[in-house]
């Protein structure tokens, strides 16, 4: 198949092992090609063995020559990574018939090959002891807005610059755990509050992804097992807890993906709360920290032995709390491992 | 004029004071519409006051209706916002006709008001202040990594978390600064190295941008006298300087952008160091890093009071060294005000 990976830095890394943040990937037949500008011209000719390293001005120009100058008939790319500016530009130069195939990188990145599973083994672990020092830090916290608690989440995890992370982490207290994407404030954390902390970091550039909710006070941690002070919090939190524990348990290779969501669903909507878990059960996760299969309960992806993704049910109640507790899963001999 | 903004942070903030990673906004006539997810129905309701908030799973879908719904029948678009993925699928689905302006909201938004002038001011301000509090820990940190010194630099800048940086800072040592866009590495820094420091903050999402270049040792400061121990590291500096000098000295409102590159590019091609100046003098900043007036050789956009941009030349030595000298100016009364 001849294709071309355009300026998404994660597939070009998967194709030639080296990625920056300006290139076009490019693929026919046996040949390959890395098309980048002047600025990446040392690392990209000393990282990238197998393709032809272009250096040019214009990326979109240099592809136009090199497909003129292979005489290239059927390209596939994605219509999901090209603007439709460089794209019109692109098709009015050649006479190549492009193929539009959707997040086909993703496609082929679905299942793990036994390396990227060590590797996203090994950034959950991080992810997990960064979480460990982050709880004892807090400890010690009270009074200290949340703005900066998401400095010190981040440094930990960062571990102050060695390590990338897969996403801003999110630290939210109270209300604003309810908002999916919480910006943080000014508000000051004191006993007696609900933390929420969704964070992970990168090994080898493979994410890790998790979340803890968890009652802030003295012997303060972010294991799973939770008492909270509210009687609702706690049934809403043993509710989301239980979701995620029989996802877990009773996801199988073969199953739909929107299985696996509604395993977690039913849970939450049998208690109750089902109005107030608004996102999907999960995602896959690679050196994307989205990718497939998406956990949704639109989705009609079968679930194989080899994919990766998070178990992540959540309860969000407007002005008042959020919760949500996530893990990695692999899938192995037709059941899921927590990574 | 009609016109849709999509899914760009800085240009939908310009629209209506706000922004989130998934949002579509739509201008018919007087009325203007903000179509978002579930996640931040909140956020957006409370900080929105000229536009509508529309909440739906597809924004692309939700802008289908509203374009049915209001009978429009031509409306202006970014395509170097739009993927073709979504673009063919708006346009198979309503009889409007999509006409394309590129960077149509970078063109509103390229001369700045008093108010903006003020925020950048602030921010080069905050960002100047970060530059004296590195130069003082990093005479401290001789033997440390240019990983973990960029950890240190980073976390001065973002004041332990209380400000957004305007990109990743770059803080590369000796043949690293040679990269344009260096990654960090082990290299310990020790006496007698160069240092180029790269970097911004915001101030009300307003950006700053600096970069200097500097002699490690004793009383290692980023002030623009440096003196290096090599002959030729000091011509180049020197070089660099004085096409930073001319440059802001001579912009003057009326001129072509390439007049201006060219003013600095003739300082560093009389010095025989013309080939390693490897990109432009310059580029506008505003909500975005990059915005109009790009200060190139090929640009013929008429420079005019209230713009605002960098004068940034360079020289980059592959395998030895690259220096750069960075400041942001206004132009007002015809003249360069450095911020």
């Amino acid at each position: 198949m001849n294709y071309i990976i355009y300026k998404n830095e994660n597939a070009l890394y998967y194709e030639c092992g080296y990625s920056c943040d300006n290139a076009i990937f490019v693929k026919l037949g046996s040949s390959s090609y890395f098309i980048t500008d002047g600025r990446y011209k040392v690392d990209a000719n000393n990282n990238i063995k197998d393709a032809k390293v272009l250096i040019a001005n214009s990326l979109v120009d240099k592809l136009i020559e090199l497909l003129k100058q292979n005489r290239v008939k059927k390209i596939t790319i994605d219509p999901t990574e090209w603007d439709i500016f460089n794209y019109e530009k692109l098709k009015s130069k050649v006479p190549t018939k492009f193929k539009f195939n959707p997040n086909f990188s993703h496609k082929k990145r679905v299942i793990k090959t036994q390396d990227e599973i060590k590797y996203l083994k090994k950034a959950v672990k991080l992810g997990k002891n960064s979480f460990k020092q982050i709880s004892r830090v807090l400890q010690t916290l009270e009074g200290v807005s949340e703005k900066e608690l998401n400095f010190v989440a981040e440094s930990h995890l960062r571990d102050y610059g060695s390590r990338d992370l897969s996403f801003e982490p999110i630290l939210a207290i109270n209300a604003n755990a309810a908002k999916p994407h919480a910006t943080p404030t000014d508000t000051k954390l004191k006993d007696g509050d609900l933390i929420l902390l969704d964070a992970g970091v990168k090994y080898k550039r493979y994410c890790s992804d998790r979340t803890r909710t968890a009652y802030f006070k003295d012997d303060f941690n972010f294991k799973l097992k939770q008492n909270f002070n509210s009687k609702k919090i706690q049934k809403a939190y043993d509710t989301v807890l239980k979701a995620h524990d029989i996802a877990i348990k009773k996801a199988r290779s073969g199953m739909k993906a929107k299985e696996i969501d509604k395993l977690a669903r039913d849970v939450i909507e049998k208690a109750g709360f089902g109005k107030y878990f608004v996102h999907s059960t999960g995602h896959g996760v690679g050196l994307d920290i989205h990718e497939m299969p998406y956990i949704s309960s639109r989705s009609n992806t079968i679930i194989e032995d080899g994919m990766v993704f998070t178990i992540e049910p959540g309860i969000y109640i407007e002005g008042e709390f959020g919760i949500r507790i996530e893990d990695m899963v692999y899938m192995k001999n037709g059941k899921t491992v927590i990574m």
